[in-house]
């Protein structure tokens, strides 16, 4: 569908105009300039014709040419935003199929804006016309000779297809390409994503032969399940990398009130990135270096790196980088290392980093190079040089591209300089070898490449089959009987657990001192209290918990003590009575929690112990529904996951059993919307094999209207 | 004394070579194509003539020709490594200063190497000669036209020094100060560092007028303390940013096969960069971009950033990247944001960031700009263009260096494009303006300038009025009575601590359940029983533990149990007995520690509870002597550290006791240079004026000979 966007037979632009600068002489001339081969029709009331071309009072004027075809397949809008709807209808008239909306003055610019919006939207709608806008820059697609935007630079073609939130930071990549020789095969500004989004475009962008690599760059996303779905796909196709900003509390702030989008929190856009192998760009330095080396060099098969260097300094500067990241230093095989010294001069290092000294001509580069390519336990080669006397720095460039052709293992290149290495350096870039400045970055991009790599052989996350169950009418039946509630105190909460097929403690609520006796009584000793009611949710504050009680004495007392903290703590707090509950000990306590994110849904989160969540925020996200493979990694990807596999001589912790419980709460949230908020704090999990039991829970209810 | 060096009155150059492409040509012609104004002699005894110069067959026949000045000041040495100490002899006799030995050879090349570097050390300290290298590139000094090296580039005249241990990486660096216009006031390539180290070159750099700024290239430092001592010193008057290679294990073996140095440990270079405020870049690329920003502005007071962009996009990824650094995003006065809204168009935003729109010209920039350089709550202003349509880069470019000149408060312009921003990045440049590609580097190196600004303005660390001391003869009596022993038990290493002026649990050694018994009672119940033994140092591995025993049935049996234990753990183990000790309990278990680094001595650790810092790394370390500021900050700097300030209404722990402690071990590692490590493990702290405990100690000592 979105061919029309890219491919038209006929373009109109409304609102061309014959002033140079303006934004309607721009779109036309770019038209014109970049060699479109289809027709091109100018719009306006006022002009016979614009930069030479016959110009129409309105789209319905334009002649049909072609009865199998509208007169306008694409219509190009840049009226002022009041201006636009009508334009739509009349579009619609002609048989338009999309429309591109540069015109600003809409959501982004306040109440008035976003009514227009929607007006335009239902215009759209009613036409089956799809827009893309309003409030952006447009579109170029370099192998159809097409620039129906207004910037003022063109990049050179290439692999690589680039869309933006940003117009301006659209227009500042475009530059880059532009000047760093960087291909384009498909630059699309999405502005304010009121029909296409960021969802229709990779999906489309997937599809499309002459783009390897997928850019993107954005401050929000429209629909995270569609995005999640097209993703999963697409980057088992090719890789999608995406430059997100809006990371931190003021970002998103700066965010939302420059495009007035919700955000929703980054952590459910690390997680999602995470689960369908978008690879995300954390800095726009990250964002450049990622794309030379994807759009030019396959993935590395597996993690061992083989350095050659004329200088020893940037060979251990790389090795530290090395070390620090998921790759490694590659063990060069016995025959490597014999071929290397005997061809290389006495003072070589013939193991890795490979060192072929300051005064290596190319040719003595090609000899390791090829060496380090043949080698079995290598599976990428970056390159170091740096300008020193007799280096030559562009025979070395013309060798490593050379060598880099011949082999499917990337290899990526750091000529460390500037006056001496750029025409070396642009060599590289000329022949598809990505060349970074400092070694580090080299490092930091292959690294990006191994774990795509490992993505794309990954299994697909598993369907449902084989997941845990739940009991889904006893929820709904606890849902019912709390009507209206917003939040479900323990005891409820602990029903919605055991609906789950979760284990709880056994557990009695109580209003007197002497029902509790009998309680514990039932339940056998040693028990806990707890205080009961839902305007007390953080019980320990409130001196609300007795621990460990082991008779009737005891029971008494604590009744009476917690009861008369809770008034104190909270003289207004509606009591339910107290939980007599049995006494859980040993184990391990961690925490499973859900959170309906605005654009994900639901976000399940894994945490160990109340501390290192809080201290730390040693925790890990991920969109439900999960799958048994990602409630695993959930577990692994925290820094203290260690404590739970039976760290210093301790038994390792029923793993099985939190994987267990991570997956039937994500069922419990994707079948039950209506439940926000969900916390298992702490989940006890108990040795491998004895199961895990949730001592404390609670639910948030999102009331509706 | 290095004055030598830079402006010798006269160079002699000792083999010096008619042939292009050799060292001894390049060095020779480099000192005259620099413009050097004293007296040039190249030394070769199979020519007259070299390069148009009068040539001498050694060095003593060179005349003197100032009565009170040597015939040679400096000698530039470039012939093979074994004729290099006769030289140093000629050199000796005709009263020279200084040698650089550019020849390689030495240390670096194995055995042979060594002893002639050994050698060549003799020789220099016999005449009194200072010497650079060996195996070095040379020296330039461009405010005296001095390039006494062999670099085929010679970079602009500015105020930034630099020192590189690899000559390779020197060239580079050159290499991108001639192609990006970065002044370099002097270079040195310090080689081996047989003489001469970055310790003498921070200090005499320290006193040179033309420097600003040092920069330097480390793989090693030759002693520890002399370059903290220097390094407090002179980072107080400019800054001094080190790029130290090495960080890894992998990559410390990279140089030290690379250079032959022994390397020390990073955690140890990290702590001494932080004690003596070295700013540390951990990459090339942040090496580069602080140094833009160090040599041409100052650093700002405070930490809060305004930012003007022309885009939102760049705006959201800036601010996001100041939120997670220690720069904040400055709230502008009413004032401000009145004189913004009323001069700015409808849209702008006038909070911060300062959004000027994309079609603003150069005169929006220059009235944001200085309406934010006028506000009191800005200390630092980062400004971002990126090339829209009618974007004037270049007259933006000078506004900005107009504004950084009439200000104290740093600008740094993040210009993002390439093909239209280059020659507006070019001018800022030329102007003094840091530019950056993008704008997380322009935070991060504006967050390292507030971060030398902060240390400049700390207190020097206090001598050591005022720190507690030790008992250091009931110290030198314990290693007495324990001559020859590498580890001292619990019971002796208790002593010690007990030495130390730190609190330690009442104890007794004890050989039989009888005696257990008595000394339990002597103690008071409850009691811990611990293995003693020096074989076992894990005792919990052994089962040597048994904790709150509280009768003396419990003590008899938990007596016959360790010693049980102990056996079947290690039947050869020695074991002196059984600690009968008060049980402590409550408190807050840390971890103090210290151990001896190579190259800069004592190394103090502390950490908080065994599982945060084997599974976190969660660690600090200083160089002792510490001062009580720095044993504050090591508590400061852990991650976990809210855990002893009353984390969750507990109440907070005795720092003061966990300062109190790191000072005396500090104490105790200066005054007895035998104790080679020694581990408080754990420390257990109460609450805050009660003091803590060393639960249990282990000291290791250095054997001689």
């Amino acid at each position: 569908m979105l061919e029309s966007f890219f491919r038209p037979a006929s373009i109109a632009v409304v609102g061309a105009s014959r002033t140079p600068g303006k934004v309607g002489y721009d779109v036309l001339k770019n038209l014109i300039d970049a060699g479109f081969k289809g027709a091109i029709y100018p719009v306006n009331p006022n002009a016979d014709e614009v930069l030479g071309l016959r110009c129409y009072p309105d789209v319905p004027s334009i002649p049909r040419t072609d009865a199998t075809r509208p007169a306008v397949e694409l219509a190009i809008v840049v009226l002022p935003a009041k201006a636009v709807p009508d334009v739509i209808d009349q579009c619609g008239e002609a048989g338009t199929r999309a429309v591109i909306i540069i015109s600003s003055g809409f959501k982004e610019s306040g109440e008035e804006g976003r009514a227009l919006e929607l007006e335009l939207g239902r215009r759209c709608a009613k036409h089956g016309i799809r827009c893309l806008g309003p409030n952006c820059l447009g579109v170029i697609s370099n192998a159809d000779k097409l620039n129906a935007s207004f910037s003022a630079v063109m990049p050179p073609a290439g692999n690589i297809a680039f869309f933006s939130q940003s117009g301006a930071l659209g227009t500042a990549v475009l530059d880059v390409c532009a000047g760093e020789s960087i291909g384009i095969s498909r630059f699309v500004s999405i502005g304010n994503k009121m029909d296409i989004d960021e969802s229709d475009l990779i999906e489309a962008l997937g599809d499309d032969a002459s783009t390897h690599v997928i850019l993107g760059y954005l401050e929000s996303i429209n629909n995270g399940a569609k995005f999640m779905d097209v993703a999963r796909r697409v980057t088992k196709k090719k890789p999608v990398i995406i430059l997100k900003s809006g990371r931190t509390a003021a970002g998103a702030r700066a965010a939302s009130s420059h495009t007035g989008s919700l955000t929703g929190s980054d952590a459910a856009y690390e997680a999602a990135f995470k689960q369908c192998g978008v690879i995300r760009a954390q800095s726009v330095t990250l964002f450049f270096d990622y794309v030379r080396a994807f759009s030019t060099q396959g993935p590395p098969k597996g993690n061992a790196v083989a350095i050659v260097t004329n200088a020893g300094g940037p060979g251990i500067i790389t090795t530290d980088t090395i070390e620090s990241s998921a790759l490694k230093m590659a063990e060069l095989s016995p025959e490597t290392r014999a071929a290397l010294a005997a061809q290389l001069p006495r003072g070589a290092n013939v193991h890795n980093p490979i060192d072929v000294l300051g005064d290596a001509h190319a040719d003595r580069y090609r000899l390791a190079i090829e060496a380090a390519i043949r080698d079995r336990n290598v599976d990428s080669v970056i390159v170091i040089l740096t300008p020193q006397t007799s280096t030559e720095v562009e025979q070395t460039a013309a060798v490593i591209a050379d060598a880099a052709k011949g082999t499917p293992k990337p290899i990526l290149a750091s000529f460390m300089g500037s006056f001496s290495t750029e025409r070396g350096a642009r060599l590289l870039e000329e022949r598809g070898v990505p060349n970074y400045a400092h070694p580090e970055r080299a490092v930091q991009t292959l690294n990006a490449m191994y774990s795509y790599r490992r993505w794309t052989e990954a299994e697909p996350a598993a369907a449902s089959a084989g997941l845990p169950t739940i009991d889904a009418a006893a929820v709904r039946a606890v849902l019912k009987e709390n009507k209206g509630a917003r939040e479900l105190g323990e005891h409820q909460s602990g029903r919605i657990v055991d609906a789950c097929g979760l284990c709880t403690p056994a557990s009695i609520l109580v209003r007197t001192a002497e029902q509790a006796v009998a309680a514990a009584e039932q339940i056998r000793y040693p028990v806990v209290l707890k205080i009961s009611s839902d305007d007390i949710l953080h019980k320990s504050d409130a001196a609300g918990v007795k621990l460990n009680l082991t008779d009737e004495e005891e029971v008494r007392m604590g009744f009476a003590r917690i009861m008369q903290s809770a008034r104190a703590y909270k003289p207004e707090a509606r009591i339910d009575g107290v939980l007599v509950q049995q006494m859980v000990r040993g184990g391990r306590e961690v925490i499973v929690g859900m959170k309906r994110d605005a654009q994900f849904g639901p976000l399940i989160m894994f945490g160990i112990g109340g501390i290192y969540v809080e201290l730390l925020k040693d925790v890990s996200f991920r969109v439900a529904p999960l799958s048994r493979a990602e409630a695993v990694e959930m577990i692994e990807e925290l820094k203290m996951s260690r404590l739970l596999k039976g760290f210093r001589g301790e038994p390792s912790a029923d793993i099985g059993a939190v994987v267990d419980c991570l997956l039937r709460i994500s069922q419990l949230a994707v079948q039950f919307p209506e439940l926000s908020e969900c916390d298992l704090n702490p989940l006890v999990v108990f040795e491998e094999g004895k199961g895990a039991v949730a001592l404390d829970s609670r639910f948030s209810i999102q009331q509706h209207g």
